[in-house]
């Protein structure tokens, strides 16, 4: 990913720009031919002087004022008539915005492919533990038992709704933007909209309504999906950051040469991918408020605002695509210790199964009295040390309605899991349609 | 919007969840049809003690647990049974997100009436000013001449845009969150989803593969779709404050009893609605961040993310409401100065024509030398305080190749307008779909 | 702090301005001093109109401008002669800047007192737990032995920058506003300056050397410096919350009525206090972002940035307060399971050992050495199972070198603590300044 | 400002701390002063291989590791010895936040120079307009005469609070980290302090009362700070900006070879440096918030918040930088039309002068009468076109209160000017402590 938004990338989709806008020219009759040959003859990176143009730059503001200037002087140095025809018709914006759209789609596309990737890793994983026991935890607290499997469902199903917006930006983004100065095309008079039609053609992108350089909402659009998506990934990582606690040791990220080492600590095996993701989903908002904050640009071309996505945007490319690399990485070799996640379910001497055993007896004397009941119940186990098994076996009231059997049954984990497994197959059975 | 965020229409949609709960639970055979009744009879915001319930609601950070501990106590007085069945197979969780989901439901009718009534309104702007003449500014400074109709076209597309947003927004959030304690539906057995599917029939949401509490893609999409708007809204208000300067003078809010006056200055006439667009659009971007950042919840159920979430989305529906029905409100009643928007056409001496002399000439010498005569041509106006057509009437280089009459077609704004009233049109034939 | 931000209390500070405006009014001779004493007698809260001063605000954008003309009427009621000087020399945004610094005062007051006795509580815990061994955990990994008390010591010495901080802020916040319609008093003529002198010490506030009504530094700051202080809490919270987990179970909010309980699992304790803490932590970044964001205000009265602090600022000053609150509430509280520590440091069969004994072995044989013998000897006790001091009793390079009893020593945590005890001490120390 | 957080001096500054905990060590007889020797001769970023450190830190995510190993190889070539001593005591993120703090420390020496040298460029510019009449604006519309001089001293009082924050940051911000593992030295055993004493004395750093990593306070409030600084930048830019706009022409920034020129309306002139600066302040705000986010660190180390802090906090450093540069560099040769500030004064036919009218009037008829009179009045100038003046003359209730001398003092602005240029002399008697 960073090499789609490196400068030499930039500068090549600026020129793509460039060579498509006079083929278009030539061929609605604006410029000769002969000069859109020359012109696009010229539209490569390696001719550029990168150096004079960060520094011109600098001073404009501006890379496609610069670039456009190398280019005319490339041109002319072969054909000075065809020199006279460099950019014509467009503005320096219009190079802007339309080299960043096409350097937004070669992103989309890396970002689509990792995500095909992370889903089909993460419906592996939830198939493999689709029964696999553990404590659900609710308050950073065990709450009941579920399984490993329903919890990849869940990371899954949220993925697959990415997947969707992504396809659903994709659509409002992938624009030409091309509007001269103001947005008028006043430079080609009545043939704007033609060279606008086989502009968008030759690059392979929509032709919007109307030209959009002050309405910001396309590109940060994308800013906000990848924002949405990143926070999953962040919440995903949390989870498996948590599970990879030296005492809870449930699920760890693939050891590797080099990976998560201590200069002083040669026993440590850190989740170094889980913080990598973090470090995303805790840089991504805040450049996501940025790119909301920069949508307000006065008149015809913004203030500041615009200079202000320049290098925000590209960031949160480069964050969410590296997040989301890291974790298609992982999942498919994340190391999941099951009979630990079983051992974990007996930590709290049996509370686990309070509510279990709360249903069974609120179905016989109502929810709220069975509620006071096994909170007093795991009060004493708690405080005696003794399982809550154990302490309830010896409750009169308890005794009075369930038999040990009853209470044995209670206990099992495996009892307790509701509609656990249908809720995998359902994700997984949705996953289909995304391929 | 206020009210659809108050603390009673809160409660209330959490009361709706649970009548509905009841009568799914009823339907599925999972409680008495009789206790259905008597639950669902009782579920009425007015009968809540909402002082009680806010101090408990301080110790337990949950306003569901002590409304279901008071919904049970009421149910009680007259159908101690039924009690019994109260909030059966849920979880205080799925009392708040699906109580949640109903408001942001009756938010979004809100939202996309004012949406519709601002686009409609924008589209007769269009039409009317289709052809009025007015700058174009870049940089906050005056670059080519522009139609106002092609400025409120861009608006009004960008605001078709978010209303498609707000459709695939609504179908993915509009959905039943039920999954008991840690998303497995154990409380209610193998019947689970059974009464999901029959709950979700009952309060007309959609039903979710899997239960999604901490998967918080749905709800902060909600954000970032109305922080992308939000920003729209800023971009126009910008705008109309910016129109509206004393020394600019083209483009005033409605004035009205009371708005925007001084309590020293009598004769101010200040652009509150733009204000409070404004207000809106600074605040949002920093909540959306919020909403982001809250994302990263742990394992079933987060520590404190969610609490964070509490007040941040209502807040920024509120706003963005609030900025939206200013707009909506004020855009019908603009008062437009054509005249005025004419005569700051002359304020450069003639300088805003230097593109279409520049391109005129680089038909005949080639662009970049047109460029440099041309920039000559205009420092020597600025510098001499002469009008650039008498400047360049006066140049040689210049003479020869264009006719008194052609310059005075130069100079005449309304033949420098590209293909702005065809973009107007554009704009305007794409809202039909959007009804 | 919700009252010192409450509706009735925000008036009561911008009346209080107006008393104190008459007052100085009349020391300095520019309004009849029974005017003042009229004036004075009406400014009370209870006065007001709070319904009629709402919905005038909401169309004036500033509650200023309908308190003043309610005061005035009142006034007028007893004497109309004085009515003619309320307000004298102000602007409405005198009114709503100074009501909003008396409000800081206010709320720093208490803000304070809660830190001190925050302070006050992590000195006495730091002390009680000086030598409490525990894991010192670095990216949720065990890493080496440490005391509860070092850990303790640094949340107390970051308290102890904050009181700094807290400090400073007030000398630079607590000022008067007091400029006129655009800060020059041109309606005061040439007793401006006297007028202000005289209102800044009815105020006890400080005179700023200009109006300072556009320069929004000085709030701005509150908010970054509350911002810091949250984020601290945030930190305390989140290690708090990570002690408290099922399996690690080393430290623990103390248990209360009504505390952290669930509505279908009687048996939780929910660190809640970790959670309002981590909820303010999570929203504060963004708010403070709005803070910055609204700083660029136009000219002499910014459009739309000063209504966005409005909400803005008193939401930061509540969540921060309310964050404080719990933390000074629960500290002196904490439940502190000193045993469970060090049993937990068992958790890694001696590897959190590993660096003691590669500084042992590396005053020998060199530090790259030991790293690579010793990160061997872990990975072997990983693998086999086997306790890493049993594991390095077995290799001959180690036998060598290290004596059983040497052995004995390098794997008693207590052998391992470097100067932790003497930095608590240092801290503590330190705190003194503070009292 | 680029250069202080290039990689190569991060690097640079890691190696310093590599060096002086070597000098330290050895002069606390901690290690072989032959061994400092030979490892500080080898703390030169040349001898790096900058490349592989860049691949090994992509895999462990922190490039204090590689670094050392790097290091310790290159002493091993010469002196394998001495090899062993290197980083004797430390943990990598010693290295990486005292090479931190000593970036920070250069870089603020480079911000403060700036701070100096703009104060001293406002200081100047408001004393040369000390007097000079312009418009104050409020809400984007006139309000009342002003000077141009307040303005400037405005911004001055407030860069003057920002150089207080500076030093009272700097003393918080510049102090050592060194802890070892978990910050408890435990590695050099009894002899950590003094090793800590005389590695802080050998950087010039303050040695705080204990180690501090996750206690992020004091680089985020290096955070806060600069984003204090760049708020009052922003708002500077868009005052400049505002009276740049071709209609007001006010205040231009200098023109300059390059500096805001146009790829095709070659009479632009365009307000290159407050776009800089503006875009800074859009961008700044989210990076604090991401700094503040980032405070909530795990234990003795956390996942992923620092990591987050890595490219932030620089890239907050170089966007103030720029700004304050741009504004330091512009404010000396800011171009200010004061004839055309006196002639904007007379844009609306005199209603700039109703306040004067209505305090005049207001001495004798009271202050609400004079505001309905003189609403009114301006209501009709307004409408009719006519002078405000001309209106009043002709007003038989003015008449009998006002007579034609009174009338046009009270319509001459420098007669309503108030305490201007005493401000403006209070702040610059205040800027001569700074220096």
């Amino acid at each position: 990913m960073g090499e789609v938004f490196s400068d030499a990338a930039r500068l090549q989709h600026m020129l793509e720009f460039e060579a498509a806008l006079a083929r278009a020219g030539a061929r609605c009759g604006v410029i000769p031919p002969a000069a859109a040959q020359a012109i696009a003859s010229k539209c490569k990176v390696d001719l550029v002087d990168a150096k004079a143009l960060a520094t011109a730059t600098a001073v404009s503001l501006n890379p496609a004022i610069p670039l456009v200037k190398q280019l005319t002087a490339l041109v002319a140095n072969d054909d000075p008539e065809a020199a006279r025809f460099v950019h014509w018709g467009a503005t320096s914006q219009d190079v802007n915005d339309t080299g960043l759209v096409l350097q937004i789609r070669q992103a989309l596309d890396i970002l689509e492919a990792d995500l095909a990737a992370l889903c089909g890793g993460l419906n592996q994983l939830a198939q493999t533990h689709r029964s696999t026991l553990m404590a659900g935890r609710t308050l950073m607290q065990h709450a009941l038992p579920t399984t490993f499997g329903v919890k990849v469902a869940g990371w899954l199903d949220a993925m697959n709704r990415h997947r969707e917006r992504f396809t659903e930006t994709r659509a409002r983004v992938l624009v030409l933007q091309f509007g001269g100065a103001v947005g008028t095309l006043a430079a080609l008079r009545e043939k704007g909209l033609q060279v606008a039609e086989a502009l968008a053609a030759e690059l392979h992108l929509g032709l919007p309504f109307v030209p959009w350089h002050t309405q910001r909402d396309r590109v940060a659009e994308a800013a906000t999906t990848l924002g949405l998506c990143t926070g999953t990934l962040g919440k995903i990582a949390r989870d498996i950051s948590l599970h990879m606690q030296t005492e809870i040791a449930e699920v760890f990220e693939p050891a590797g040469e080099g990976r998560g080492g201590s200069s002083t600590m040669p026993h440590k095996r850190n989740p170094v991918s889980a913080a990598i993701v973090l470090s995303a989903a805790t840089r991504v908002p805040g450049l996501v408020s940025t790119m909301l904050s920069a949508m307000v640009q006065e008149d015809e071309r913004g203030l500041g605002d615009w200079h202000a996505e320049w290098e925000t945007l590209p960031e949160i490319f480069r964050l969410t695509a590296g997040a989301l690399h890291q974790m298609a990485t992982i999942v498919p070799h994340l190391e999941v210790d099951a009979a630990r996640m079983k051992r974990n379910l007996d930590a709290t001497q049996g509370l686990i199964f309070a509510e279990a055993v709360t249903m069974a007896l609120g179905s016989q004397i109502g929810k709220a009295a069975a509620h006071t009941l096994v909170e007093g119940a795991s009060r004493l186990a708690r405080e005696s040390g003794k399982h809550l098994r154990e302490v309830l076996a010896q409750d009169r009231a308890v005794a009075e309605r369930l038999t040990s059997t009853e209470l044995d049954r209670l206990f099992a984990p495996e009892n307790y899991l509701g509609v656990a497994e249908e809720l995998v197959d359902r994700v997984i059975d949705a996953s289909r349609k995304h391929g």
